[in-house]
């Protein structure tokens, strides 16, 4: 049976290769898969070629039409485009630490959208990677990452497909622009609707340095337990369980890193101008392995020290109910289908924005924005060079450096090793001194070997957290730009037009204003972590030089 | 005019290319160079080929016959045996620290026999180097050094050519051996014969180790100061002047190294049981350079310090000529003379020995010279791989850890220019923190690259030093060998055979005693000095790295 799929909106072909769908029509697909947001296939007037994937629903054998379908039926084309993997060129698997390096190096981060059906699956039997178009996440560009935001669901055209057009404002002529995608471009068209509760408000004040989040007045903290291996079906299928206890509640909940995905998926198309902090790489083998679990929990804790220090983060509905939910399988699917269907996703998010008394001044927001842009991509730039140095620094800690202190050390000994056969009891004393020595400067040599792991690793882990911020946010910019843009494009003052363009800039701001004071948060602690660490490492050294100084006066 | 040479002793050929020449037979040389201690030319028969130099004397036009002469007439046969060369391996000028490394390296000793004729002349002038003969010092083989002992004048073969052979105990067949040359032979055959004043005699005295040399009641030290640069013939010709002030004395002399250089050519023809510490290597060009002077200035220090806590060489007349007599030429050149004919010299030597009453135990001796050769052999290995080892260690990090730190350092301050572009007033202080990290990790560096010349450099001088002591005690151990195996090839125990065996033999264990000790105080003060000063090294580090994490409280 050929594969069909009904066209959802209309869309002309603008370029060679392309071909008009027309909405209801039925089209031929030639596959399933997607090459970077576009399906190829036919349509009733018999032309062949692409059309993008989000403008049709892919017909099964059992559906003929869904009016209201805000999703995929297909969990194979709902999973595609919602995986996007970040990897910065510099990940720790590049040490060449040894054998059995596992994966794709260190830095990757990865979404997947979870679904009822395969819920309890093991999520790495399902493995959207496999299913990945070719091309797509695979090597994903350096700076700017220019992919469209994905798992975005509410970025779908709204239902109101038909709804009022601004007379005088047009729509965003490039269709696949994150701006469009993200519903930014409905809210600022006034398109966006959906009730929001006094729960749902969030807001931006003014602040010393210009527009931030409100501070959420109950921050908490939230611990990550180490993991526990968990079996199912007998022992058929196991998975790693950890166990988190948030500080407001103080109840340990039991999570697996597919619950983890799969929130991650809902805060992705729930806020599109937060950049949501990537999760810890994906791996689909040596999972159980030590070092594995050690490096995925530090990056969870990394993740939800982020999420928790976040005001929007922390505070919504989905991440509540991920961290307190306990373990009432019922009220957990509740919750689950609850966040899945909520309404205020993408543009609509925009509705629940309060926003300072006095409207920002938008060309003092442009400039702001445009030196973020600026910052952004110089910090993506010298954070790769950073990581590829304090990477390499570790590397050769770990092999150059011990081995020269252990040659240094075994000569030492070997100098001992002559002098002992001297049988002079005068020479005693010395022989086992020196004998210590070059003990000592082994043992100086494993030092050098360990220490990366306690100050050079988590300044790395830090640099990919960031680096996965870094590539969020040219998305979340293009959101405020392509407002901007069609604020100025507009020849007459229009006032709606402009309160809503005031509210994606707040939001904007205040999300960068947060970036910057996590930033500065981070980095200053990690750096202090850093130096702290290389004080005690340099002070371990010194106390054993010490020890070894005192053997020669044992005798003297 | 063919070049004549009259011929002292019998040589009978042993191998083919050698040829026989009788006592005062004239024979035809083909060069005046020798080869090894070879001359090549044509005897009387007509036989062309090879003999022994130090067999016959060449015979200049106004020369017909010498009996008394105890050298030679040529200054270039004078100087050619006389020059040796010690180079171990790893010499620091393999370190590759940039160009303008000159000569052959750190770790060369040499020594040249002056002449009252070029005695004022600049020594590079006259440079031996350029006279020896191929093949001759200049890559001389590793552990063991077996070329014959050199300018020990005194170990030509005796005047007594005619003596008294004992009627039990034959000459040794191998004419060239160091017992031979050294004198060591001639005196165990009872042929040796010169006044010993009572301040010439040397005292071996039993002590808790066995025998050693009598501790000089007058111990004293010299220090060496920074040569000054002199200049003669109206500034035609410049060379270095030393200041030494003996302690004992308090009166500084300067001398040039030419001076010590004739001082050790003394020295080494005087003592044939004694292991003369070897000059720091001589350097033709580039002698004025600050590195070259510092390092001889190193060089010579040690040298003295070895030279002065000898109880022997300390006490002996031409080294306290040669530290006390002043600015008056004519004082100096009489000790010079003085010292150039002493009788003293070579087997002569043992004369003046007085031993402890009751005689060694051969067999013991026998076992103990055993031990210290296996020692010296290991040591002499072991040596050069510690000595490779550090000089490595030192490259290391003088190239490889200084650009490593200094890389961190660098990316550190990538960071912070990168977090510069934000002007938020909150991130100041990390900012300039994180650049002034990246400074210290700089600075950090360049100790890194700093530090060997403190504590790696002064190790691989000793073991350079003790390398050249290492180099002469085969010579010495051969001389006592050749005694002992003397004796015991003899059928009837005769008397004084076994006296004299014992003298020499009580010499020899007395220097390896005080080489052994010279050794422990040497090795020990030597990696106490290099352990502070790593621990030193480290705590530099440690208070840089605290300074630097100071600055990140600066605005908390």
């Amino acid at each position: 049976m050929a594969l069909k799929a009904r066209v959802l909106y209309d869309f002309s072909s603008e370029n060679p290769g392309e071909i008009s769908i027309t909405e209801n029509e039925l089209v031929t697909l030639f596959s399933e898969e997607e090459l970077e947001g576009w399906l190829e296939g036919e349509n009733s007037k018999g032309e062949a070629g692409l059309f993008p994937a989000s403008y049709v629903e892919i017909v099964k054998d059992h559906i003929t039409s869904s009016t209201n379908n805000n999703g995929f039926s297909s969990p194979k084309t709902k999973m595609s485009p919602t995986h996007t993997s970040y990897a910065p060129p510099e990940s720790q698997s590049q040490r060449g630490l040894g054998a059995g390096s596992v994966g794709s190096g260190g830095g990757s981060f990865h979404t997947s959208q979870g679904s009822d059906d395969d819920w309890d699956d093991d999520w790495d039997d399902s493995s959207p990677a496999t299913n990945a178009p070719p091309g797509l996440g695979t090597t994903p560009p350096l700076y700017p990452v220019t992919t469209s935001l994905p798992g975005r669901r509410g970025s779908a055209p709204p239902h109101q497909q038909q709804a009022k057009s601004s007379a005088t404002v047009g729509r965003n002529l490039n269709r696949f622009s994150t701006f469009v995608k993200s519903g930014g471009e409905a809210f600022l068209l006034g398109e966006a609707s959906a009730f929001v509760k006094d729960g749902d408000r969030i807001c931006v004040v003014m602040g010393k340095h210009g527009p931030e989040w409100q501070e959420d007045p109950y921050p908490f903290t939230c611990t990550i337990d180490d993991p526990t291996k968990q079996t199912k079906f007998k022992g058929m299928k196991s998975y790693m369980s950890y166990g988190l206890t948030p500080m407001h509640t103080n109840v340990q909940v039991n999570r697996r890193y597919k619950h983890f995905d799969w929130l991650y998926a809902r805060l992705v198309e729930r806020f599109p101008v937060i950049s949501v902090p990537h999760l810890p790489e994906k791996q689909a083998t040596g999972r159980f392995e030590e070092d594995f679990i050690s490096k995925r929990r530090k990056g969870l804790i990394w993740w939800m020290n982020h999420m928790t220090s976040h005001p929007v983060l922390a505070r919504c509905d989905v991440f509540q109910h991920f961290l307190t939910c306990g373990a009432d399988e019922k009220a957990w699917k509740l919750g689950k289908r609850k966040a899945e269907r909520d309404e205020l996703v993408g543009g609509n998010f925009f509705l629940t924005i309060s926003t300072p008394d006095v409207p920002l001044d938008l060309q003092e927001v442009e400039s702001k924005i445009e030196g973020f842009k600026s910052f952004t991509k110089r910090m993506d730039e010298n954070s790769v060079v950073v990581n590829a140095t304090i990477n390499e620094f570790a590397r050769k800690q770990i092999t150059g450096f011990k081995k020269e202190y252990q040659k240094v050390g075994q000569s030492f000994k070997l100098l001992s090793q002559a002098f002992e056969l001297d049988q002079q009891a005068y020479s005693v004393g010395l022989n086992k001194a020196i004998a210590y020595t070059g003990e000592a400067y082994e043992v100086i040599g494993d030092y050098f070997s360990e220490q990366p792991r306690q100050d050079l690793d988590p300044i790395s882990d830090l640099l990919d957290l960031y680096r996965g911020h870094l590539a969020n946010f040219p998305d979340i910019i293009h959101v405020q730009k392509g407002a901007l843009t069609k604020v100025k494009d507009c020849p007459k003052q229009e006032g709606e037009l402009h309160d809503r363009c005031n509210i994606i800039s707040c939001a904007t701001l205040a999300e960068i204003q947060h970036f910057h004071r996590t930033r500065v948060r981070d980095f200053r602690s990690q750096m202090q972590h850093h130096l702290r660490q290389q004080i005690g490492f340099f002070q371990k050294i010194t106390s054993k030089l010490e020890d070894a100084l005192q053997r020669y006066d044992d005798d003297q």
